[in-house]
């Protein structure tokens, strides 16, 4: 079985220029290219956590709200969440950077999920995340339950039966 | 305002052929790379069904269960399910083939949500969208609730607000 | 021997988006890029026809009449038209769309033929094609006479024996 | 109006490495990518020629005879062989190695047709071609029956008012 | 004129994955897109110290020692070591690692040269570097010799005048 | 062992034309993208000197004293200056042409090196090298000084050892 790793040693970075090709009639960088990117250096992260070959499970939901123009440099940074036998699930922060004008703003926060596989493809298991800072903690916590949700997404879990996911939705006044 | 359209007017069909840099180690295609194809797919459909320019708002949870060697062809569809004011949430499908093994298989399917935008990026009214066929119809019918589920998901509404998507479940003994 | 399969089989469409690097100079769709849209969406075409792994083999005349700018989407339509023992006619129409300004225009009408090769490249049989529609005869009708252009061209047949091309043109008062 | 120039004035070389991702499934360099860097190579001669931007306006036949695997050097040469008012007839030979096997063949050979174009893309004179050696006289003189033959294929000549290409068919026993 | 920096400031990160197209005949990283990596993590730590865009003047001796095979994963990092006016030397140095092999090594550590413009691209002066670590001191120190021996290489400057650098290497014994 | 061959016989002419993504936010060709079609120039080159496949070993100085605008035709030349025992020192020259405007500009000259090796990746000896003309001469001259300071940077060698180098500099008077 393979022993435990600090979220911090798998902390990765992945810094972009968007050139002419990345982007939309506006100019702006396009949804699917920054997905694209997000895939790279989440799958790097996880490939570092778990010292394996990864392959990307699912991604969930990611909005974007900010046009993020041609010339901008874009900022990934890629950490592993938690890690559930041979899956870890990876957040991936995002800021875009106007350097002349001095502007930098977030621009996407999404949860990938990656599965370390041996050389012929199949799972296989990986390290258990250890955490060492508040934020981590809290992402971990969150970690169960987002499964949940993405499980009930897939139709392989009744919303009923999403414990974590309820218990924390009725916590919160949601439901 | 803009008119009403029927949803198979911007049905749109996109077929590539999976090269040696859309895959990973393993020879596979990597999800990043699809779900950029994705993008583009789906922002052609939406810019059919409105006429204008359109940009990427979000994407929802999308999972990868089959793995599609170099060489396959894959087969993406999109189609509007429902209008929103400037936003158009559209369904992709999407299959891949290796074709002389004369295997085809489902391998994803994904919801996009798009707006049209003007010249300056600004939102702009869309079509509403008339559906022919019972799978668009339901497709409809579930857009409110998955739009729901978006904004609770994005912090923007509160899960005890959201009665479309509650009723769904309640209905459906998830809740 | 392989059996008889219908044209409408195999038809295949691509749609593309024209990104910056697929342009000239002037911002349109250079030359050369639609050529490459069209081999890759031939052969598809003609690996679904034949189930097996095709190479180009040669390409008709092409002529360019449009400019397709920046931004525009473009659509490729493939379709065998005729068999010929281990080779196969593609015809490939492509229309060009600027979508916000709703113009659509046929830009190109081309011939492609691509050989069925095993996985040593050596050539072998495919299906008969099967004609269903009116346009369909017409296009199987003319493969023969097209094919024997190709072939006087190529300086592999004389004029004088391209007995079938010979006959047409003077049935339409062109010799 | 533009003055004359030599052939060997606007002669262009260029030398390519095959790459994966122009390769196709059996590891061999796809013919529309090979027509992607035709067009390039002529287009930059049609440039030197005219001393004007160009767009490419036709490409005959081109056959695609022999395989070239990953990792070969692709050498493409264009010549003018004549211009005739805006437009170019540019002639393309194309040669393959594979360099430690010390093997060499000759590929392709291609007519493409460039047209000069002002910043507006209305098309505008270019120089009279001249030539010096035996083989650009040969391409000289063909360039007239070829262009009949072209226009004949487009269907905007009739074939029995197509006289260079006919007398030449007959002189070489071909009617 | 432009305050003070930190060092610090400008440190910029790029990870990057090996795909097929980066790679030679041995499956191995090309030297050029390793050098056209370094220039895009070059350009961007110069961009941040300047808050400019830049352009890059000059790249020092860059030696490829080992090599990295497709599936690598490239970590490189730029570092601003001394700005003259408007120009910033900046230091990139590059790790490659085999993850699932745990191996990771130093493979080339290069100098290039920016010049921040301004938007019709004349030089403009940058803020001077400020150091905080041995490390960062010893590179600002090197920076003035290294900047003579370019000026020395590029006939800019007589060996002999280059006083910094023959202090070096006599203080070395070198000379 | 390898024979001789001359230096004209691997000569090298790459031509390319600028396209968007090659581009910097100045619309002008990015230094990094330049090294990496001199870096495949230069391969081609020492391969057709070899006869086998080479790898880079090492860049020398390269200044970027040009701009070279988006839509520019840039040809490259690649010539074997002098063979040592397995590498080859490989001089490449660069020159930028706006066709329209009928500017041609020297834009680089630089020194790479590359080492032929064996199918494992081992180094193996080349044909050494034969010049015919001054220039060549020339450039075979200085190859050995342009080696030891090569060494010396590389800190292989004591600058008091690399007597070439500093014989050239005294005879110059630069020492």
């Amino acid at each position: 079985m393979a022993k435990s790793k600090f979220v911090s040693e798998s902390l990765t970075t992945m810094t972009e220029m968007i050139f002419p090709n990345d982007t939309n009639t506006l100019g702006n960088l396009m949804g699917g290219n920054l997905m694209r990117m997000m895939d790279v250096v989440g799958a790097i992260c996880a490939q570092k956590h778990s010292n394996r070959i990864v392959v990307t499970a699912s991604v969930d939901n990611v909005s974007f709200k900010e046009s993020v123009p041609l010339g901008s440099v874009v900022t990934l940074q890629a950490k592993v969440t938690r890690a559930f036998n041979s899956s870890m699930e990876v957040v991936i922060d995002v800021w875009a950077e106007n350097i002349p004008a001095q502007q930098r703003v977030s621009t996407n926060k999404a949860f990938f999920t990656f599965v370390a596989v041996d050389q012929t493809g199949r799972p296989i298991d990986v390290p258990h995340s250890l955490t060492e800072t508040e934020e981590e903690k809290a992402l971990y916590d969150g970690a169960l339950r987002r499964r949940q949700l993405r499980l009930v997404l897939a139709g392989r879990l009744k919303a009923s039966e999403a414990t974590e996911l309820k218990s924390f939705l009725i916590e919160n006044g949601e439901l």
